[in-house]
């Protein structure tokens, strides 16, 4: 028994932070993460010359720099213990350089696959996986001859740089194909042309993997894009138990194949019956964002372990099913935070703002929601959503 | 079909965020506070002198400055929406000062009851709510005479101060009543004494309220103290349904008789199968920790929709069982995220560190959870906060 003394206390140590993880790039991406690292005793520092990118203004530690700058990307890589990535844009020659001084997770050579989509066909064709037919294109007539084989229209992708349905092209025949490659070419970049795949679905994949080889692969979710955008996603996707057990088999193989390091997202045609692979992202993902709300182990804090090499959490739903419905810029100038309440009143809403202003069409937040079957949680997530865009 | 522009943009507007919120404090609950703004696209500000607060480390923007400072408490509320609170060791002066410039929840006059231990029992008790018996301490008579009515030993309380086991006091007999009664005074301190109740178990209820009057009352919890610290949290709590259900309506018609605003933490004691009511926090609470990742909203963002008049949220538990352990410092010195990656290969489990310096009892962080029964939850979080404890 004694009285207790007053508040004064001796100076204390600092604790120290489980980790510092370095980010290239400070988009909603960073957010979510630095969301994550903050349970974690993480600390997260951001590479962005944005003051107000959504990461900073989350409270991630902003490194003032860019990218593309090699002294920059050392700054950010001093006292971290990794450096990873909210995007696969960072050349990858900065990348190989910085990787001599730094933990790169993952390495610049999966980055390759990521930013470079006739690489990434390459490589997972050489290696057996299935993907659509494809041929990379030095002249119009490469595209005349590949149509010819599969048939008009075929789809056109530049190399790089594409995302959110951007640099991805219809071709209907000869002479858009001229038209397009020209352009393409006066802007120095290069160009791929697939078959236009007869989709029945299109399904994503993540993998979550750390460098001493654990892997975690989440359930199978299906996701709906329009213009190329990713607008919803549901889980676990209405697909067979055969087809899912595949998607995940795939996902994992492919995961392995790459050399992944934390989390990536493989994105899967069903055509036919069959999967082929579409697309990677090795970091957390857009189809991921659901996660948060309806998984064990959300892809944020998941894609920190990964790359700190730490042990994997358990990736299951915890609940029947899930839906994420993306928050887009409308149409005239509005604020999604204007519709926050609104949206608040959905029940069983969680709603997720990136502090991002607006542009039409631009990615401002998500809502996921749970429920007892996919239609529930899609009605929901859809009802809140609405009310931020309406406002 | 057009080739997309370059990355160049025009200047763009800011988003706005959708609320700001101030907090007097930057501990552990304005760390996980943060975490919940981020999502919600709040920008949260934390008053504290120490740049190295939990909530300071994760983001959270800090004013300069001390709750006891009446043009710092104006400062935090310049340009806020509202002011609220992650303690109650604010001077309820300056508190009443502070509510004539600024919107503060909950109010000065609510924050009171937690403040002011004989405060909340008289208020309580005057409002027919059960509380065990009390009497306030004028003298060391007052003990004795009190004594002489309830039995030895007594229960001694500080009128304010306390927390975590510190200014309470069992006293046995008449010479330590007498002895603790002339320290306290020598402090300045002010004394009541209670019945030592028989306790069967503690529980806690934690209740969402905003202004509008909407109310979600959370599942009932059973808490374990140790030497008064809260050390194990278990939901649901093993009573039958019957109890849960006064508990629930107790706490319920607590906070609507203090007009909570955000969230109120309500202690409760069993004994002889009847409720009394322990401790009020009108502010999320330790027993409510588990809510983060059991519950379908977290106490931390059902405290900022509360004090913000915003819409609730659900506050269901997603799982059958769920546990929550506290990471107390070790007798000798040690930093628990040395122990992290150990505590990560515990299945199930959620790792929350606070990123503060060890000292011995501290709370420095807590792990939750979730599993079929409370039992199965319990060895989980057992298992994984053991591991940061031995590291």
């Amino acid at each position: 028994m004694s009285v207790a003394a007053g508040v004064a206390e001796m100076p204390q140590p600092v604790a120290t932070p489980s980790a510092r993880v370095g980010m290239v790039g400070a988009g909603q991406l960073a957010r979510m993460t630095q969301q994550a690292a903050i349970g974690l005793g993480i600390e997260l520092a951001v590479l962005t010359d944005d003051a107000l990118a959504p990461a900073v203004r989350a409270g991630a530690r902003q490194i003032h720099g860019s990218a593309g700058d090699a002294r920059d990307l050392l700054t950010l890589a001093e006292g971290c213990d990794v450096v990873t990535f909210d995007h696969e844009q960072a050349d990858p020659a900065l990348l190989g350089a910085l990787a001599e001084h730094a933990v790169v997770r993952p390495s610049p050579a999966a980055q390759l696959m990521a930013q470079d989509k006739l690489e990434a066909r390459r490589v997972l064709a050489d290696s057996g996986f299935p993907v659509p037919a494809f041929v990379a294109v030095e002249s119009p007539g490469d595209i005349e001859r590949f149509a010819a084989a599969h048939g008009w229209p075929v789809m056109a992708k530049s190399r790089t740089g594409g995302y959110d349905g951007r640099g991805v092209w219809v071709l209907d025949g000869p002479e858009q194909a001229r038209d397009l490659y020209d352009r393409l070419r006066a802007a120095g970049r290069a160009l791929l042309v697939e078959e236009l795949v007869d989709l029945e679905c299109e399904l994503a994949v993540l993998v979550a993997r750390n460098p001493r080889g654990q892997v975690v692969c989440y359930p199978v979710f299906q996701t709906h894009q329009h213009d190329g955008i990713c607008h919803e996603v549901i889980a676990p996707a209405p697909v067979g138990a055969e087809l899912a057990d595949s998607a995940q088999r795939l996902a994992v193989s492919v995961a392995d194949g790459v050399d992944a390091a934390g989390v990536i997202a493989v994105e899967l045609f069903v055509a036919g019956g069959k999967l082929l692979v579409n697309e990677l992202a090795l970091r957390p993902h857009n189809s991921g964002h659901l996660t948060i709300d309806a998984c064990h182990t959300s892809q944020f804090e998941q894609h920190l372990r990964g790359v700190l090499n730490w042990p994997l959490g358990r990736g299951e739903l915890a609940a029947p099913a899930c839906a994420m419905v993306n928050v887009l810029g409308p149409a005239n100038p509005g604020d999604p935070a204007a519709g926050l309440a609104a949206a608040l009143e959905v029940p069983h809403a969680h709603v997720h703002l990136y502090g991002k202003p607006w542009r039409p069409g631009r990615k401002l937040g998500h809502v996921t929601a749970l429920g007892d079957d996919v239609d529930e949680a899609l009605q929901r997530a859809r009802a809140a959503a609405a009310a931020m865009v309406a406002a």
